[in-house]
């Protein structure tokens, strides 16, 4: 990929939720972009850190023992083996960082695990 | 590290110009925030993609064979291989996610190669 991304423009390409879609790739890792609204499901990555970071909106990232509210240019890193449940009242544009190796999901394939994830 | 980052944050914490500072880590992928100003030196990165995401100002990537304009909210990723100088006009602050080996002035050793970066 020799083009630029302006992460606004790729969020106008689409509308659902909760479906991750490839902006990039550094090495083993991806960038993906999600609309979140609502709560999604509790789960974890066994092998894999996975770093939120907020385009737009305001984030509910709830953890076992903490719950974190991620706004305009905030960013958490859950790292492996954390439980971690997203949450967005509103709608939430975030920005993925994660080995390819990530499953939306986690550890459980669920009616909202996305299996193959288009590039946009 | 289990607390969220807020990116200017961050940035306000540091002046120096070409030193980056880790901020994340993703696995075996660092997420690093720079200031530049002025133009770095041609470098590639023999092994590693690098990701520049413009959080402040506005910066030129120059390839070999094209300029590539990066304004705030926009990203580009140089290929493994591919030479690359950037050059801030006025000060720019960017994100850079890469691999945890990859060295700030690539496949030459100079006055500003960094070697080991602070987590800030």
């Amino acid at each position: 990929m020799m083009e630029k991304v302006n992460i606004s423009e790729k969020f106008s390409l689409f509308n659902e939720y909760w479906s991750p879609k490839i902006v990039g790739e550094v090495n083993d890792t991806h960038v993906k972009l999600a609309k979140l609204k609502g709560e999604f499901d509790w789960h974890h990555h066994e092998h894999e850190d996975e770093m939120f970071l907020v385009i737009k909106g305001k984030l509910l990232l709830k953890l076992r023992d903490q719950d974190i509210w991620l706004e305009e240019g905030e960013f958490f890193i859950v790292p492996k083996g954390v439980e971690h449940l997203p949450v967005a009242e509103k709608e939430v544009h975030v920005l993925f960082i994660e080995p390819k190796t990530t499953l939306n999901t986690g550890n459980q394939i669920t009616e909202r695990t996305v299996q193959n994830l288009p590039t946009i």
